[in-house]
């Protein structure tokens, strides 16, 4: 093993408290730290996470949840992952309601008669053939729907215009998401004939924003939601905003769509096989299947190759760690975390092995932060795991980490998660849009990310702490 | 008139040097100066010429030339030029050749199947139904796909990967604009059975370039040229690159068009009535018609607005100008510049009695210099032009200018031209591109405009100035 600098290390290493002397680890105190930075170190100069999602999204391209290019996207990354000498190389299937676009056109009719450039949400009913023609009624907010009388909706198509904000968490989401999953169940129940939303994101390009609609029904989701429904870009959303300023406006809606009931989708799994303590899991997530817009590049095929260049450094040290890391490239996240949902149930019996699990799934930005959700009696843990990842420009978070959207089925199950958390201002520029592509990912920013994977799924692994450890009585 | 302060006029007239008063100027010394910085303090606050362009692009919307989107776009400024009350409104007809797209789709074929952005070039050819099918086989450069041996490409389609960067005055267009002019001839030399090109322009989104490529024909202009021809994105660029670096790619290219051998277009003209001299002429120009993947705000309907905005603020001082200001709105300019021969052949008997002509084509960024093309004898008048200006920024040029795409015909026939030259730093982000909208221009930098041409045509129609004169003998 490569030796690193002692005063670096000794500098560190006095500041930790290692609480896992009394535990199984195989490495203690100095020697663990040194392994650390040894990963750190060699994730500087990464490639195979890099080259894994260059490979998805150059050979592969888009994968939509339960279609071809998702079973292809296996397919890859089986062979690829084989290829990479992990172990336990498998993929655990499930089915999901299918829904595919086939055309989605939005034209203004009448004397400033224009298309628009828009994209069928996921779930978007179909169109009549031929498209279906009908003023639209504009609300600055969903909100704003919800509280108008159905006389001012009933037979329109809907428009919400609500913006969306750059924030470095992402916070910005989860208010502009909610437009996009309750339009058309909101206008339905007005009489509307169809839904429009201003995109979102944050950026200001011709770019729709795709992604998924409100489709539950009594016995879980359906391939459709209530109505047709469609995201336009910003620049034509502020069309839309002059156009009615100066009258009403009728268009016509032409969405054309694919469902199945049952369409095959699946979980691609990879191990490094633990030692002594095989059997307790350390899970690392990502998302395999993307939106068909773009190559999901940084959603998520940049969290897949950053977890899977994390694992493999750690697979390339001389010895086995005591624990096994598991790589989970999650099927079918996108239309509503099927993948997550399937793994709980398919490994219900040993959830309670799950020592540890994070996700990656917020693109290739610097990590900044680092969470945790540990017992109390493990927050040194936590400490000693920040402590190492400091340098890399990680300031330590709290006890509070939601995990990631596929894992939180496991920490709601009691399953300690963290969340590495990555600045995302940009994210929402490029997410769920055509141009999600390989050139957005910064190498520089994903190689601190597989750093800082690397270092703490060793320390997870190999140092056999117990992040259930619930508080210690006085 | 509004006075203006006097000590900011009185340093400012000290330093020039009028020979005005020799001609027949019915404004002089102080009072022309104090009238055109009355004119550029009036265009901080214009809402005419930003509004021309809000109402063009919104209100009609792309305006392909010979469509009958342009032919809305030549009613929907008459109406507009009428009602801001400038004289001689008119349409100026005449006939091109007529192209439009119909359809366009790039698939890449085998394992690695996925679409990719593309737009068909402006006189591409028709590919078969269902598309053409071929090998791809790619160059660096344009040069390269010259010196190829025939072998090579025969059969194949054609890949120009050539890189545009960013520069001020937008010189890389002229080898960039190249590729795209002469791909399709170059490689129908060689046997090749299409063309693809990297997009033209600056930006690294998924938005696809279009342009005209070369189809000159024996008798002129005609509505094709010798391929199907196509523009993919510059990421879909990077991908065509990295696929190829795994092996050979087959794709299929699908290209349907709608074509015309005459079809209908015009130059909208508008003109501010001079007095002792109405039949001397100042033109400003710009071009009414737009590529069709946008709303043509920054080409060309800022240019539009600029000149219109400035002639509004001209028209609305007390007095008639001494020379008439002509505003031309030319049709047809991105396909061939058919509205600049068409003006020319038109009014070639007036010709000499253009004293000037000046010509916005370049967006909506500050104006940074200031060029002329005058005779040898005129050059105070230059610098007498170029002091009014340098408070807003714009530093004084050479007398090398060329005038601008549409009246270079003039400037060869000896008219005198001007070049305002905007930074266009930005401009190949958005040029004839989906993402060419109204949100691009800056309403600062746009009004900084409005104060350059409004002070310019002003003097130049006011003044009297002979900007032919030739070289003084001593």
């Amino acid at each position: 093993m490569k030796p690193v600098a002692a005063a670096a290390l000794g500098a560190l290493a006095l500041s930790l408290t290692f609480t896992a002397a009394a535990d199984t680890a195989a490495m203690e105190g100095e020697a663990l730290l040194a392994t650390a930075q040894q990963l750190i170190d060699a994730a500087k100069t990464d490639e195979t996470g890099l080259g894994f999602v260059e490979g998805l999204t150059t050979e592969i391209g888009p994968r939509l949840a339960g279609s071809p290019d998702e079973q292809r996207a296996r397919d890859w990354a089986v062979a690829e992952l084989k290829a990479l000498g992990f172990a336990n190389v498998r993929v655990d299937g499930f089915t999901i309601p299918y829904w595919s676009r086939t055309h989605e056109h939005l034209t203004v009719l009448g004397p400033s008669a224009q298309s628009m450039v828009i994209t069928a949400l996921g779930g978007s009913r179909a169109t009549p053939d031929g498209g279906l023609e009908a003023e639209v009624v504009r609300f600055d907010t969903l909100a704003g729907l919800k509280a108008a009388p159905n006389a001012s909706v009933t037979g329109k198509i809907v428009f919400i215009d609500e913006e969306m904000f750059k924030t470095q968490d992402g916070s910005g989401y989860g208010l502009a998401g909610l437009k996009r999953r309750e339009c058309a169940k909101a206008a339905a129940g007005k009489g509307a004939v169809a839904c429009l939303i201003r995109s979102v994101g944050t950026q200001h390009h011709r770019m729709p924003h795709t992604g998924v609609m409100d489709r539950s029904g009594p016995g879980g989701p359906m391939p459709t939601g209530a109505l047709p429904a469609a995201a336009v870009s910003a620049p034509d959303a502020d069309q839309m905003t002059r156009l009615l300023a100066r009258g009403p406006v009728r268009v016509n809606l032409d969405i054309g769509i694919e469902t199945a009931e049952t369409a095959p989708s699946g979980n691609v799994i990879a191990e490094v096989e633990g030692g002594a303590l095989k059997d307790e899991i350390v899970l690392l997530g990502c998302h395999l299947d993307s939106w068909d817009l773009g190559t999901g590049a940084i959603d998520d095929g940049a969290g897949c190759g950053i977890i899977v260049g994390a694992a493999k450094l750690i697979d390339a040290l001389p010895g086995k760690p005591e624990r096994t890391i598991r790589v989970v490239l999650y099927g079918s996240e996108e239309v509503g975390l099927f993948g997550g949902d399937a793994y709980a149930r398919q490994h219900s019996e040993e959830l309670g092995a799950h020592v540890l699990a994070a996700e990656s799934d917020f693109g290739a930005g610097r990590i900044w932060r680092f969470q945790t959700r540990f017992g109390e009696g493990a927050l040194d843990h936590a400490k000693t795991i920040q402590s190492v990842l400091m340098p890399l420009g990680v300031s330590p978070g709290d006890n509070s980490a939601g995990g990631g959207p596929d894992i939180g089925v496991l920490a709601r199950s009691g399953v300690p998660v963290v969340t590495p958390s990555q600045d995302g201002t940009d994210y929402f520029d490029f997410h769920h849009t055509p141009d999600d592509t390989f050139d957005k990912i910064d190498p520089q920013t994903f190689r601190q990310n597989v750093a800082v994977y690397a270092a703490f799924a060793f320390l997870a692994a190999e140092a056999g702490w117990d992040f259930r450890a619930p508080a210690q009585s006085e």
